[in-house]
């Protein structure tokens, strides 16, 4: 098998592109966002080798699209969609249904409906697709590896390979996938749609063995064609990381945080105010702790950062309003003038959160179902303290964290505040060791790693 | 192989006996339950061969089981497990958490939570199952093929064939079976304790493809080693049906719905008020059709026999209120003085639930997910209007009435409507030529075929 694909030219396709536009005094601003993906792909697009494809995703990114400045930082397009499509094909199709469905969070007495607003939204949904596959065909060079991004952007692989058939697409999730009974609550024509859609890569990827799985055996329960598919971790942008837990922000979030903790055990959390990140089981496993250990009543805080998310979806809210009534029982129940047993912060406060991450001695990461988890990475890179990590068995980043970290059951509230428990109990040495083992996991990945898995599954 | 196994003797062991007692004027009288695992196995009772080991699930049950009552009605054995037990084992894991899992019902974000009283709770469900364990153990006739129902006694197999490897065991599921990614909300432990004690049985029976399919990738997924699986649907008893149909309760129930109803079209539903039967978008599909065809507006009815169902559990509640609320709004947007758009009637009334079978023009079976649906196999065979059934993708049953029956997705409550829409606009002759296959495919199968296929797979 030739390889010469490793240096073919890239074309990467996101929803979110790795610039955004803001009006600042007047000025529209291009600014980098965070990520593994960006930090892997950006050198390759200075050099030229690569071009991104994403949306304009709002109306500052429209205008610096049609002013050409995307361009300056390198071969980006920002795609003009209009509006109502983006909102349809982003906010319904993929936010309501496909994101609840791969994490197993639909409550499907309830939701969804497939009613006469769905097909709607459906079609936007595939306008938007065909927009990106437009866009793909337009500004691909010729023989280059399309390396095309999560649920958003299922149904390009076809219309691309009819008319292209020079390009390698690779799709990859960075989601979990539904298993095949799951996938069987989408709308039939939607289903199969996107299943064979996905199959017409060349080579779906995911972050672990079990949402590969789920992958193929929805392809097999639909009789559809094989197709190659492949696991690859993305890392976090380590040094992103360091940089801000090394910036003067972050010391003085720090300097504040340890102000109010001093040198009581913290359990920290970093997250957003998700679903799926099983926030308020998480507060239930302190509270039983806490019952069962009357030796820690103000020995211990737990500080949440839980910055906003999708504020609008009503959803959301909700989750929002049980996780800070149960903050609140359990500090009104146990707290007293000099302790606050959680310290819930809902704000978007990056260097606060990097502090928490410097700080805690445990880090509590237990989603319902997660894709990977970075915040499982992110912490254990900065950290300070030989912390731990009790970590969900339901991340895909468990596979590579199993050895360090201390699984548990996401819903099992008392294997959660026991897991807590033995690492308060834990020997200096072995969290020494045990945070040691966790740096060393997570260094052994960086994103240039999960590009070039991207690279040879395409050949 | 030998085929002495299917004359071998018959150990049936189930939740709910084939008698319930009750209290009747100080004597106890027992009452013979409905249903095709009751008439199949009642005339092998009577004869000697078979016998059933179930749970006395009342005061008066046990009260009868202590007087020796059940013996004489055949050989059958009432177990007197402490109600506590009892509770928590049908209550807590076997209806708030079984039931929900293999239905696909459980809303993650909130339930289930693995506490303290979880595990006592699953400490009683292992208790239980090992008192019908040993209730096998020392009634078993020696050689005998042991058949256990459902879910509630998954752990029986072990126990059993450690201490009578001369019996043959034979587990069948009659709900669905939840795929490998949802039964990972099960609590780990029992999780691996249930399909380590199914995967012990000499074989495990499955209404369909699917649900075996699911279990066998569970089974895989555990990396247990694989035990014999096999499909076979069970069928109503239609004889009782039959009878209650030409019952003079019957007739009268049929006549006082014919004077409110005339000769409307009518759409019916028959079912328990659950979560799983999806009742609200089947009125959802309705509505959408009065507004659609405004021609409809008091020329047809929907009567929708919902009996009630695990009043005393908060997410029955919740959702008996919604359907409430949906059918009053519904009522009074469309309806009039000379018309309710929909008849709910919310009580137990089985002589007024077989009316409706007899009068319905379209039937409409919708669940979220079914292990098989008696409901469509019971209509059609009592059906005096050529009526035509609407029946899930999602149901069991859509397997053997996948050519007679309108299939709809559950969610789908465009395509719903639709079929509602086609169905009264079909010719006299088709829909009698697909009433009368609906019921070919019905009489095609007996309670006794499903039983010869249990003492099949025991070989």
């Amino acid at each position: 098998m030739s390889d010469h694909r490793l240096d073919a030219p890239i074309v990467i396709c996101s929803n979110r592109g790795p610039v955004s536009y803001h009006s600042v005094d007047g000025e529209l601003e291009g600014v980098r966002g965070a990520g593994g993906l960006i930090s892997g792909l950006l050198p390759l697009m200075e050099s030229g080798r690569a071009r991104w494809i994403a949306a304009a995703l709002s109306e500052e990114d429209r205008v610096a699209a049609a002013l050409g400045l995307p361009e300056r930082f390198g071969p980006l397009h920002l795609l003009d969609i209009n509006t109502e499509d983006l909102d349809l094909y982003y906010n319904v199709v993929s936010n309501e249904v496909l994101w609840f469905l791969h994490h197993g969070l639909l409550d499907s007495t309830y939701t969804p409906d497939y009613t006469d607003e769905w097909r709607t939204a459906w079609q936007a949904y595939r306008r938007v697709n065909t927009a990106f596959a437009e866009a793909v065909c337009n500004h691909g060079p010729h023989g280059a590896t399309v390396l095309v991004q999560d649920y958003h952007l299922s149904l390009l692989a076809p219309l691309v390979a009819a008319e292209r058939p020079d390009l390698r697409l690779v799709h990859f999730h960075h989601t979990p996938f539904a298993g095949p009974g799951e996938v069987r609550l989408l709308e039939p024509t939607a289903r199969r749609e996107i299943l064979t859609s996905l199959a017409a890569h060349h080579a779906c990827g995911f972050h672990i063995g079990r949402w590969e799985t789920n992958f193929r055996r929805c392809i097999e329960d639909m009789h559809l064609p094989s197709t190659s598919t492949f696991t690859s971790t993305l890392s976090s942008d380590l040094g992103a990381i360091r940089e801000v837990a090394a910036s003067p922000a972050c010391d003085a979030a720090l300097a504040k945080l340890t102000e109010r903790v001093g040198d009581r055990f913290v359990i920290g959390r970093v997250d957003r105010m998700e679903l799926s990140k099983n926030i308020v089981r998480g507060f239930a496993a302190y509270e039983r702790l806490l019952g069962l250990r009357p030796e820690l009543v103000g020995r211990v805080v737990f500080v949440a950062q839980c910055y906003p998310s999708r504020v609008n979806v009503p959803a959301y809210r909700r989750y929002r309003d049980l996780v800070v009534d149960t903050v609140e029982r359990i500090n009104g129940r146990w707290g007293s003038a000099e302790w606050t047993p959680i310290e819930l912060a809902d704000v978007d406060d990056f260097p606060a959160s990097v502090a928490t991450y410097r700080r805690y001695d445990a880090l509590l990461v237990n989603p319902v179902r997660d894709g990977l988890n970075l915040v499982a990475k992110e912490g254990p890179a900065v950290n300070e303290r030989h912390g731990q990590v009790v970590l969900s068995s339901e991340a895909g980043a468990s596979v590579e964290l199993a050895g360090a970290a201390d699984e548990v059951h996401p819903f099992d509230v008392v294997a959660t505040s026991e897991a807590l428990s033995a690492i308060i109990d834990r020997s200096p040495s072995e969290r020494r060791a045990r945070s040691e083992q966790l740096r060393r996991d997570i260094e052994s990945r960086t994103p240039q790693d999960w590009l070039a898995d991207q690279l040879h599954a395409a050949e």
